[in-house]
């Protein structure tokens, strides 16, 4: 990318759905350069009224649990439905390398060839922030192109089913029967947040253990405070080879929307996610634009060193710089 | 915890390992409160010259795959060995509950009731980064406390293996034989940070998978760059039930603090780590004041309205509050 994209242009070729602008403006969303996210930070304030209509689905569940042929099947449904989906990834699993592991297109055979989906691979980034942020403009970026039902998929189980729960308007677990007691640790702070439980892969011999499995999950399930936005969390089968309960998960989202916005709580609920980001973003910025005061860093440097020499500990460290920043920076 | 300590008792008696002022200090580290806050940082300035001879293993592996067996035993051979042992777990998953899901005494029925044994229920908080940051505290206390090996556990695979990594001397991965390809996704974020790979549950009819299982993790092992210590991650066999490949894990620690220490890294990595501590903190007092200071909050207010007006994005919010914040309290 030389020169930088003409603003008017790279919005309009975006809302015309071209498909090299939205990757384009992709990666100058996921640019670090200043340049870059001044543009961004335009461009986005533009792409504000789009968006609206769109279906922002979080999907997650522990690895080998068929993700990728889950969306693979449902996306294909979704199309035959008569959406444009759009498939995003956060990964912040591989921290020294960075990027997702594992190639998201060849993930999803059939999707990936279908004009009316886009595949982008995992935003990937040192802090789960970062990916985090980047990933909610680049929903909007779809959006503005005209995908207006967004999967955002997350890779394992961690920290970023929280996040992928903040940015989207339904959270979908897939799980496994005969998972067991194994995964209670992860399964609860994961389970409070879905909207519903699918047991994947319900075919065949595993069909029985699968129905023993959902029952399991109903019963948990009412262990767990009613989600925010008063819907009951469902508990169903579905497997993503054999194409199984995929249209019951269709209509439970179309039911969950009409509810969701009768009661107003699915704009109250994007209206909060919107703050949210905003404040992630702001507290970004805010650093990096007290690391260019005059005084700061060398604060910060000796601070460090003093920790190198063993002569501070990071919290007395902690205080001492803020006494500083009062005085230099706000002369309090 | 009516009224506060006082210092120089909390000190003196944390220094001789008296164990409930250790359990009172970690829940002063553990508190939000000013004052507490206030005392922790005199309390861990003093603990500043502790813990030096001390050895921090990380410890982490799938939901499964036998940690708290695992710890079980490796600790009462640490004791064997004349270590006192100190557990702690990272473990944010369950965000809206807080706390950890599983008790941790329950967990390892024997190391809790050695009295050289000290395990401290999973800290919890909203965020990872708070989390860690109570963390590293807790691993200073204990040091303080005479405890000399300290084990973080990190509960299901995500983002807190890079936060308890960024906080050990040595990063110890169990696998299971068989896990197979589902998990490769989260594996290498992981294995990339391991100093060590053993596969656990390596008995009866499980041990030749795991032989091969090794022999897996051993090629792949080679597929990723040298650790930054210069340690090349090895891989093994053990079993936390059958009390296989506990002394060979024991003398591998070893071996790699002797080469570390000659090499000046084993001191270099605790004092980054030190640094990086101290980069979170501030980062987050920092914002605490922030909101102390007038027309921060209101300035606050109206960008969080505009954005529920649907009239700004958050990019162009975090930009005009950045503005305010120069000229209100900066005066540029």
């Amino acid at each position: 990318m030389k020169e930088l994209p003409n603003l008017d242009q790279l919005f309009e070729q975006l809302v015309n759905g071209h498909i090299p602008t939205l990757s384009r403006a992709i990666t100058l969303a996921e640019s670090r350069k200043p340049e870059h996210e001044a543009l961004t930070t335009e461009l986005l304030q533009r792409c504000l009224p789009f968006g609206k209509e769109s279906f922002r689905l979080g999907l997650t569940g522990v690895p080998g649990v068929g993700k990728s042929t889950f969306i693979d099947a449902f996306g294909e449904l979704l199309i035959r439905k008569g959406h444009r989906v759009a498939v995003l990834a956060i990964d912040p699993s591989s921290q020294r390398t960075g990027g997702s592991i594992l190639g998201d297109k060849t993930r999803m055979a059939r999707l990936s060839v279908n004009p009316s989906a886009y595949i982008r691979p995992s935003a990937s980034g040192t802090t789960l922030g970062g990916v985090a942020a980047r990933t909610r403009q680049v929903i909007r970026l779809c959006e503005t192109a005209g995908y207006d039902f967004i999967l955002v998929e997350t890779v394992g189980v961690g920290q970023s089913e929280t996040a992928v729960h903040q940015m989207t308007d339904f959270f979908l677990l897939l799980m496994l029967a005969g998972a067991g007691d194994d995964l209670q640790g992860i399964k609860r702070g994961i389970m409070e947040m879905a909207d519903a439980v699918y047991i994947n892969k319900a075919e065949g011999d595993n069909l029985q253990a699968s129905r023993r499995a959902a029952a399991d999950y109903r019963h948990a399930l009412h262990l767990f405070p009613p989600s925010a936005s008063g819907w009951i969390p469902e508990v169903g089968l579905c497997s993503g080879l054999s194409e199984i309960g995929l249209e019951e998960i269709y209509e439970m989202l179309q039911r969950y929307r009409r509810m969701a916005t009768l009661q107003g709580w699915w704009e109250e609920n994007r209206k909060r996610q919107a703050i949210q980001g905003f404040q992630e973003s702001w507290r970004k910025m805010l650093e990096q634009w007290l690391h260019q005061q005059p005084g700061f860093e060398q604060a910060l440097t000796k601070a460090e060193e003093e920790i190198r020499l063993g002569r501070l500990s990071s919290e007395q460290a902690t205080r001492n710089l803020l006494e500083q920043l009062r005085s230099a920076f706000f002369g309090k």
